[in-house]
């Protein structure tokens, strides 16, 4: 076995154990069909395998190569597109794709790009708030019809209180959900079709209207995540090498920076200390006094804000167990 | 040729006419060995060749593989590693290539690490105001004395102002530049060798001690760099779809997001349109009145904040001639 402190740095990790931690959690709270988990969080087909074998069949993809991949490896059966493409060559690859596959619709543009290149299942995407695609839900029922007639089977709706799953609040979080499900809900009435496709990691317990819930986070988990009161551990990070100590102004310097963390959410976090900035290759960070610095040469664990963005930088993830590196799984839906 | 227009999105997309004459501006101002190009920028063998056919021969690199990449190319004639590294084994792959490379080094332990290694040649990185790597500039002598006594070459020095490059007032720049290099120059004074290596895109015509600038984002800029008075233009957009409209909240959605662009200096930019905010792959923006909102389908072109990690982003750049696809460039130095 490789030990994690002889890996050439920076490197992603992934603790095994917690990581199926949190896939029984998820399993156990809403099993089989009731969550959908997003692929977008790791883009890994061999976390994919795992969510798989602890009970969850379909998938939830934001590009055409997550679904591609997913059903190179035998993992589509049931296939959702949760993004607006409007590309014919991409749309005409996913046609292909056996069993069919299932792509979010919000525009009569979006409709027609997707029955012109064979697609055969639908759910009207319906805007809940989150200034992103879908619908306004009262031209939801007009766009069904509209799939309809083009040949497409329409499975349902979604929606998606992107704007409200990281509330820390539980309360606001609730109240906020509600609001955006009594959206949802009038759109489905005039949709129809069996299925409610919302929610996320924030919302996975809150969320009481969706059939099926697109939680991708909780899988690995971030420092945003972790200051919800959500059951699932942070279970991601960038194992970096000091590089450079400098004792006078109190900081030391780790080799990993903005080209293996994704910035949107802030600073990185390591346990212990305090991060000043991060560079394309470095982290600057000081102990405040609480412990001593760390030496050239020393590993430090560094905790990213947003996994989504931190993963799509990396080609592989090391799989930790213990002190251990127990399988290296390639990151290989990335790329669109 | 391929259309601009045909592409599949989000595409990294570099105007070749655009970069060229970024290349030659530079190339005209600081000829030869006066510009060390930094590789970081763009990690794309085909732009080092560019770089090279205008003179510049010598290349900053921040990380083993874009070394490696280098002088797997043919373009290893005089490579710097600006960066602090103490991995054995990445530093042994370093020292096998031929022509011997250069290091920086910025204390005992950096300098054994290199010296067992089989490393032959290093600079003294010395710390000039940024908060990153770097020796306190009275000990860069003693520093010196014993990487020689290790039996390594010490060229001389580099000290980055990093935290002075980004100045948009250029009398500040001068100013700041001058007390960062004064601290250089008597660090060089105790180590001796010909080289100063310094500088950046900010302050490539007002660095006046550094034998050689260190510029990287000159080549293909970006709009953090487009605030300064200097003579690139920006030449690399993210190309992306239109992929839903809200006519009502008077928003529009394109198909790129964070997992394409380099957040840490904020938001990419459209023309004539304001930017809300990204997703992981979704920029919402407004054209607020000046123009009509786009219609899902339409192209825009987004320029990102910050090159450096955008690029790391991507598998390829697209070269625009006019409105035609003229080549693919592979980002063949992505990782580490």
């Amino acid at each position: 076995m490789v030990k994690l402190d002889t890996l050439s740095t920076p490197a992603l990790v992934v603790d095994g154990r917690i990581l199926d931690d949190n896939l029984a959690a998820m399993a156990a709270a809403l099993p089989g069909s009731r969550c959908r988990p997003h692929i977008k969080a790791h883009k890994t087909t061999a976390i994919a395998h795992r969510q798989r074998n602890v009970g969850h069949v379909g998938f939830t993809c934001a590009t055409p190569r997550e679904m591609r991949g997913l059903a190179d490896v035998g993992l589509g059966d049931d296939l959702l597109l949760a993004n607006e493409v409007v590309d014919a060559s991409l749309l005409t690859r996913l046609a292909d794709l056996d069993p069919p596959v299932t792509v979010a619709v919000d525009s009569d543009v979006t409709i027609e790009a997707a029955a012109d290149a064979g697609i055969r299942r639908c759910l009207i995407d319906v805007n809940v708030g989150l200034p992103r695609c879908g619908c306004a839900p009262e031209d939801a029922g007009r766009l069904a019809a509209l799939a309809r007639q083009r040949g497409l089977e329409v499975r349902g709706v979604m929606g998606y209180e992107g704007h409200v799953v990281g509330l820390t609040d539980r309360a606001e979080r609730e109240r906020q959900t509600a609001e955006c499900m009594g959206l949802l809900a009038r759109a489905h009435q005039a949709v129809g079709g069996d299925v409610i496709s919302a929610g996320g990691t924030g919302t996975f317990d809150i969320n009481e209207l969706a059939t099926e819930i697109q939680a991708g986070s909780y899988a690995l988990m971030d420092t945003a995540y972790g200051a919800l009161d959500i059951p699932f551990q942070r279970a991601l990070f960038v194992l970096a090498t000091v590089v450079s100590v400098n004792p006078r102004e109190g900081y030391a310097v780790a080799d990993c920076g903005l080209k293996s963390l994704g910035m949107d959410h802030g600073d990185p976090t390591i346990d212990g200390a305090t991060v000043w900035f991060c560079s394309d290759e470095h982290t600057t960070f000081s102990t405040d006094g609480h412990a001593p610095l760390p030496s050239v040469g020393d590993r430090v664990r560094v905790w990213p804000a947003h996994i989504d963005p931190t993963v799509a930088y990396h080609e592989r993830m090391h799989v930790l167990d213990g002190n251990d590196v127990a399988d290296v799984w390639p990151v290989d839906l990335r790329g669109w």
